[in-house]
């Protein structure tokens, strides 16, 4: 008779992330279980924040300017899952994801151009910070007023262990990128493996070694088993058909978020420093928390062929039913073109114009009073819609960002009566 | 008191498209005006398909493999509005758009690798069609079986003229691009203005020869009016916030699809031929139709400042509340990665990882009978959802599509059991 | 090859209903064919108004208070399904309504208490009337100033015709109602056959003798058949799996409506003298009009039992994919039980509740401006969501109504400052 | 700053419900303050199951059968909320609703015809039960197997304590239906005061025992202030504007819902006999559960006039914004009229309309192999929608329900395969 659901992971905040054995920041077929869920098995795992705690719940973007990006991506696992071979699916079933009930809140940065970065950065290069607080469903934020709205929370990272031959792959190919990039080489264009700062949980020494030397960083998502896809959608209900490539699943997850916006677009956009290159994609742009999630795990034999699946490529999922619905026309949708804000045209990119879009939402909410980073802030983490619009109309890709007028006090919706408020502003931090 | 619409502009199906005066082919201001509107005034306007009839509702794909691409994309107009004045906003609304009755049927292409191309040409080079027939708001098609889905009518171009300066800038930064590209000559990157095929409307000939040596070209959407955006929410029920740059607003309509899929991924990709360059983007890939579309005008005088629109960027817009509604878990999401399928890493490439989830979901259609050209032809019409879900994780972009599942008449879930069925081709057309 | 739409049937704005052979206003299997339909074909169906014309659209609700309620309810039809019996299931999907091209105008009308009468007569007596003018999918009224809405366009009744058996077996329950209710003898219960103002189409004289002493009135929706359900889901894309009773079908359909609330509420409550009993049920609470019905059929052999359905009962419906979309947060919903405005505690009477809710809608709207019968015709055809709350906490039966904000062009939402507008009145007709 | 939320009330597991000073089972304005609220404030409020723990987590109806119907409807309240006065809203938003996290389980009951009774009693006398299991937000029950849905959670009763001036209307009003009833005398119409059982929190015994003789029954909602409403809508996210009556609003809540299904059926009918009558409205059809509710609390000075509410009636609300999303076309409708099951006609009665209604989804269910008892207690807890579909087509009231067909694990769309399952039975108990 089913009863109290079994909590798989318990984490401590007592103790720094490096130490605990369940966690790892890694992808290594090696790195040992931490655990074992059987087949058709519902469990709660625990998460630590991305940055263990680094960012506090404070008026002060310093813990934000000084954050040490070294010590961040743990996630919890890896998990056997009984049964899993490879060649199967693991479908996970996301039953529910909760911030832990002592610490109802989570924090959104903007990271510095010279320690991490983020999407705006040439425009917007300092440090900044919002702390946002939970109420059951809702969050609010004393760093930018006005707005509240019902997190779609969800795991940034998840999926089951590479092979040693995928592995292997995945090195070779990245590092093929590296070698014959035709870009600066002052541009990062890829993380390869890197011995220092490598947790890789409960591993012996030698195997800690090797994991250092070929472990694949936890930054990239990849086709062959997902990882770090920050899909804003995966909320509770939803269901993800991860290829399995080794014995036992080896399923790992972590990085919270309560929300986030599609593309989070406040965070790290390229590291401009080799040294820089060990900590490359921070979530600091969604809702960051701690958190517990409870998942349903069951394996489809033989599952890759059956759904089509070639060389195990790639996951597939299906949203869950409950996400909050404002109603089309709830959206305000502006539109941006790949000609930035100096009157450059460039051809097809969809990254200029993904900016012009922000720009578009941040001229249009800065007439509230709003301040430009609180905007960015807002754009990165709150549930706004990022689409493509037109991606082969040369030379202009067009990118449209839909914001709900829903999660504001007030009335945005164009042809209102405009009032500018004191709307404050965010914690700030600058270089000396 | 209110009474029947007018029908501002009939267009005319026994005359050729260069011979009707209130049709044109390019963006410039002094093409002159075909009719007037009033402000408040709501019109029937009616639109040609955008080949002018080249294509036939037969099956074979020999129109499309031989389609003359240097007499395409008429816009009806340009209107005048009364009171329309530049600095001001043309807010339209979309009423309606409807097939023309005795028509009801529609085409999407795969245009040849060498006359157009497609976004997936290096795979699929060949010539395909799929008619589309309608019965009210629904589409079927006898070339893809097994389908059959609501319409998210609307027109893919509309945008107020450019005034001589905003043109000026348009030229001056496109041609900078072409001269300064550091990508192969053989690739085209804009569409400088075209002297050949010109069609200005009613214009004198001085007109239409300056026209041709100035007009912006249809092809790319442009941040200070829109133009051709392909948005597939910009459906009935919409409104849209349209910067004005001349007296009278200069509001032209056109290339209306019955339906179209996120990205439109079916058409031309790039030509790879400086001749082809005049012909780059056409709009084959959604379901191309004839028809007539019902906007309300409105004026907001003062409208750009009174958004926060810089320099009169970027058209905005509200969908309209009549979307088709599948319900979030009635989509299966495929994800795509910049990896091809060579195994080549690309740095953060979104097209490349768009057309990665493309052929996810082709790999997956294909089981159940299909061929690849009619889930490509599918893809590219029917009401996918594509997203960019994570941008900034270096090396590896990932991009996703959800493809709804009540468009089929068997149950493509996954773990539902897969039946080959026999579900034919669509016709083909190849290079001798 | 497909083509264009066979039109089935046209009806005539120059000759009376009751003169136009393909039309008839009673339920009896044996008024004659109008015309054959294919297994699996697409047809349009005209149909018009159910008050044939009366109704004008000017300003004087005249029309209205004298409406002649004798020359009403004409239906489109029988037309005979090729390979139906009894049975077997019609399925007919509605793939499209609309109002004609050359009317786009509708009317609602809150009838005299003397003379049809309707759900709050005791309270709003006198005679009200709404025209609705038509852009696209939008509808607006002079009459009801600062609202629109894009209408759930759909028709009133639908259905096959009874078998003979099941015929005399409505005439036999519902005349036994008649002589055993405890009622006040003034109260119309039901509504006999009647031989006065039969239609029968193009009946020869003495069947149609025989269908006015035998023929059911059209009033009531029964669940062997479906009929008069007033559904206003029942819209583009939804598909009905109707029991067929008697060889061919015999479908008809009519009583179009562009948008009608939950329950549509203005219409006749109930006929206060045995003379008015043939005029029970006028669905002027409706949008009323003329238009076009694109309806495919198909038969499923052996249907009814494949269903589960006993005894033909009854009819099930699935919405189709297009309502409109407001989202939840967007109606603001309003409670009423049954204790009526005098004090009056009622035993669970869902009537007197669904009365009180109609009433605080009218207290919270007569704020802006609004009359009471502008709101009261409001009520009956706008989108409002009628819900049973909770029916079975004795005395007191729970019901609600959610009012869409978004219909208006001013804020509603509480909380919102309240400005008391000029909203002009309807216009009203009084007895002398 | 804020930090974690505060628990207003605690419940005890280890003491009866009666012996729980925070608790009441009687709506009156005497009833102590167990706490205060600041106006702003949110707050955990923990409430008990409705039986106060009689029915177990177990495979036997034995408990549902014998249960002892004096012993509950136990409200957490009520609170002083600080700054509410009569003419005053409480504004309160429902900000979550949880389970308890060590009881993730909650139960159906269908209670004995001669204990408690439900809406089909007369076809299904006899007691059932289904327990739930909670996994995250969503439940599945080993007695009904094949179904999973996500719970709509939210409360059954909430609201302010009424004056003694509305008290007193209330008992006047209902006590008036009893005395002038023309229905048959062992009919009870209304639940008049009862000085057994009860429970007035910490009141001193003359209170008590005034409570008892004038104390509302908590059975019905009532328009001045809302109470037992069970709107299964009224979920995470929504806001309710309750009517203050007197000092401190005196606000309680309880009888929580993991889910429900509109009309909540199964459970109590209405009482056979005076002894019962002190019972009448079990919550028992709904997945009841003990837990916790997070609410926000505001006062609106002036609300009521503001609001254009006369006489303090009634209650509004707003949904929240994130209800479960099927999409329209996931539905399968059923229609019911007022004929019943043994061809008896009835004039417009909703209730003989809905249990109509219900006996086609049994009939339509059964065929994959539920008993009927399982289809009942299904009806009863799942997010169905029920509708009043025409209210006024004399003598028939056409009511529908429609059924969610993603909450199966199987097809049961019309049209597809029908399979008949080996889908066991639930717990039932008989009387001997």
């Amino acid at each position: 008779m089913p009863g109290k659901i079994r909590t798989a992971l318990k984490v401590d905040f007592d103790k720094p992330a490096g130490e605990q054995p369940y966690l790892h920041n890694r992808w290594h077929p090696d790195i040992p279980f931490c655990g074992t869920i059987k087949n058709g098995e519902t469990v709660k795992i625990e998460c630590l924040d991305w940055t263990g705690g680094q960012i506090k719940n404070d008026d002060s973007a310093d813990d934000i300017l000084n954050v040490d990006l070294t010590r961040v991506h743990y996630l919890s696992g890896p998990f056997e899952i009984e049964e899993a071979e490879p060649g199967d699916i693991l479908l996970i079933e996301i039953m529910d994801v909760q911030p832990f009930q002592d610490q109802p809140w989570g924090f959104t940065g903007v990271f510095h151009k010279e320690n991490g970065g983020g999407f705006l950065d040439e425009i917007y290069p300092d440090a900044a910070k919002a702390i946002w607080d939970f109420e059951g469903i809702h969050c609010t934020s004393r760093h930018i007023p006005g707005v509240k709205f019902a997190g779609l929370i969800h795991p940034g990272i998840l999926g089951c262990a590479p092979s040693s031959e995928i592995l292997a792959e995945w090195n070779r190919r990245e590092q093929e990128l590296i070698e014959t990039t035709s870009l600066p080489k002052e541009r990062v264009v890829a993380l390869p493996p890197l011995p220092t700062s490598v947790h890789a949980g409960s591993a012996s020494d030698d195997i800690k070694e090797k994991v250092g030397k070929e472990g694949a960083r936890t930054i990239p998502g990849r086709p062959e088993h997902g990882g770090n896809c920050d899909i804003k959608n995966l909320s509770r209900g939803s269901k993800v058909y991860l290829p399995v490539h080794v014995k036992g699943a080896k399923f790992s997850v972590g990085d919270l978020h309560f929300s986030q916006g599609d593309g989070e677009i406040s965070f790290c956009k390229e590291p401009q420093l080799a040294l820089i290159s060990i900590i490359a994609d921070f979530p600091g742009g969604a809702i960051e928390i701690a958190g517990e999630i409870t998942i349903n795990f069951k394996v489809m034999k033989g599952g890759q062929k059956e759904l089509g699946m070639v060389n195990g490529k790639s996951p597939i999922y299906i949203p869950g039913p409950v996400e909050t619905q404002f109603g089309p026309g709830r959206y305000i949708y502006f539109e941006g073109f790949s000609v930035d804000e100096h009157g450059k045209q460039y051809y097809n990119d969809a990254t200029v114009a993904y900016r012009q879009t922000c720009l578009r939402v941040i001229e249009y909410l800065r007439r509230y009073g709003y301040n430009d980073y609180q905007i960015y802030l807002l754009l990165s983490c709150a549930p706004i819609q990022g689409h493509i619009a037109g991606i082969v109309d040369i030379p202009n890709t067009c990118t449209t960002i839909g914001l709900p007028v829903d999660i504001f006090d007030f009335d945005i919706m164009p042809g209102a009566p405009v009032k500018k408020l004191d709307l404050g502003s965010c914690p700030m931090a600058y270089k000396k």
